[in-house]
């Protein structure tokens, strides 16, 4: 096996191999933008990867690997025109750049496109890929549902708010390992392992996520720093210290999160009390730190030589290190 | 073989059942409701018939006709939103109804559904349908950026515009029924027979809708006489006059179709009359008789017993008795 920056530059080649501009030009160029914005390459990675990790040739997955990229970007550019996001990785959004319908023609293309990417394959390896591939399609656009429906409603509970981040991040994270483990012929419960894997490991990080948007370093972290709070948005950290709060603390974040100050500082400091005075950051770093472990538990079930799991231990363990 | 309208009410009756609204409510919902809105089912009944033709049993059909049908709505509710539309067969439309975030997302889930439908197929079968797919659905989206690109554009060819009905209607209508003659095992040679009979049909059909969009008789056309001409769209008629008019009619036509008056009906008048004295009529005529006698060559040479195509033959004749 490689190093993972082998994997992540065999990738971006194929990419830029495989995805070109062509006519019509204002169907294509779009999506020739928006693969070219970079990002972590996390998901098709971890295909590449779990592919070696059965002693299978990380180039029989390179097609999966690039179906997965692009859908992803295709729920991304039509994620953004739904939330009217102005930029994505430092960079205009499609429908800022072009505008609503390039945004959702485009984004229309790449999901044909992602399922034209598994044609290479054999008919049965084929049907097992698209299967799966749908089944997390349809979860991933599930969860931006559920997602939506929650900015609404005040009465989302924990375990939806789980499903939602499940579904909306953690299944495509889950299903891109699967499909290296499928490539690679490994075996229907050794799949089953490394999906779980993935799920674990992709509910951990998004709830970390969901922890460092308001207690990050402003320095390293992405985004901008109580981001979340800003937006009102019913993170895990907001559902948790709701539970846990007196009734006083409880009036106070929900005032807070009714107001839009145009100075937010303020706000923001007090739902970080909040947060932290019902211990809902402690609740928080026990779940994040709870996911981690089931994951890194799959990890041990699998059947497969120790120093073989090595690298996806590592790979895990550096995703999580930015936080608790 | 049944007549048409038993093979449209086994269709959706297997529609009802197929199709239910589950959770999340507001993601399926919208489906339900344009799949509810009727509408001549015209793609599935021919993958019934075709089944049927190449002695194969429809009921085998019923999920790939299920998966053209989702599709062609996955189509309407997206084209609807970038059209502005307010009403689609006499109801309000998606994103009318709801939002456009609602429509952009279910129309995601029900192309992804659509996908799903074909999972009933043994391996071989499935990537053959699949494939055919994922070609015929990229060449609607690119139909349609086409169509899109033409508003703005002044020097769109008769070639160009052809190509653009093709994708944008006939390759679903010829999808259709090639997947037909897949599931029933006809031939290669039989299924791109049927493949070509479908396109040129589905062109003949389009062309033919051009025509009687503004010669059309207001009390049998669906849709209101003269509407292409209202927002000045480069139909076959209108690029054939170009095409054919002398200097001063050009100008005339050109002038005409740069204005918007309140009351359109002088302007509808005057450029019905450009088209005929154009001969833009006769050619659009001959054109359309051009393309379905293409379609009645292809069924000459499909290899089967005469008495069994004639079931398609009606169906084409009906189809196209509308006009000329």
């Amino acid at each position: 096996m490689q190093p993972i920056e082998f994997y992540r530059d065999e990738f971006i080649n194929y990419l830029e191999k495989k995805v070109q501009t062509k006519e019509p030009h204002n169907l294509y160029e779009p999506i020739d933008y928006i693969l070219g914005l970079g990002g972590k390459r996390l998901r098709p990675v971890l295909a590449l990867l779990t592919t070696e990790l059965f002693e299978g040739d990380y180039k029989n997955a390179l097609d999966a690997a690039l179906a997965i990229e692009v859908f992803h970007n295709f729920s991304l550019v039509h994620d953004d025109i739904m939330d009217d996001a102005p930029l994505r990785r430092g960079k205009v959004t499609v429908h800022e750049k072009w505008d609503i319908n390039t945004g959702i023609l485009s984004g229309d293309a790449m999901l044909i496109n992602s399922y034209q990417y598994f044609e290479g394959y054999s008919d049965a390896t084929f049907k097992e890929l698209v299967q799966l591939f749908s089944k997390t399609a349809i979860e991933v656009c599930e969860g931006q549902q559920y997602d939506v429906d929650f900015e609404t409603r005040d009465d989302v509970t924990i375990p939806e708010y789980l499903k939602m981040i499940e579904y909306k991040t953690a299944v495509l994270v889950a299903a891109a390992m699967k499909m290296g483990a499928i490539i690679a012929g490994g075996s229907k419960e050794n799949q089953n392992l490394v999906y779980e894997f993935g799920r674990n490991l992709g509910i951990a990080f998004q709830l970390q996520d969901d922890y460092l948007d308001a207690f990050g370093d402003p320095e390293t972290f992405g985004k901008q720093v109580g981001g979340d709070i800003i937006e009102n948005k019913k993170t895990f950290l907001y559902l948790k210290a709701l539970e846990l709060s007196s009734a006083a603390e409880r009036e106070t974040l929900l005032h807070l999160y009714s107001i839009a100050p145009s100075d937010p500082t303020e706000k923001i400091e007090a739902i970080k009390t909040v947060f932290e005075q019902s211990s809902s950051v402690n609740m928080t770093k026990k779940e994040i730190e709870g996911y981690t472990q089931r994951a890194f538990e799959c990890l041990k079930q699998l059947n497969l030589p120790e120093e073989r799991k090595e690298i996806l231990k590592i790979f895990g363990e550096n995703l999580m290190q930015r936080t608790v």
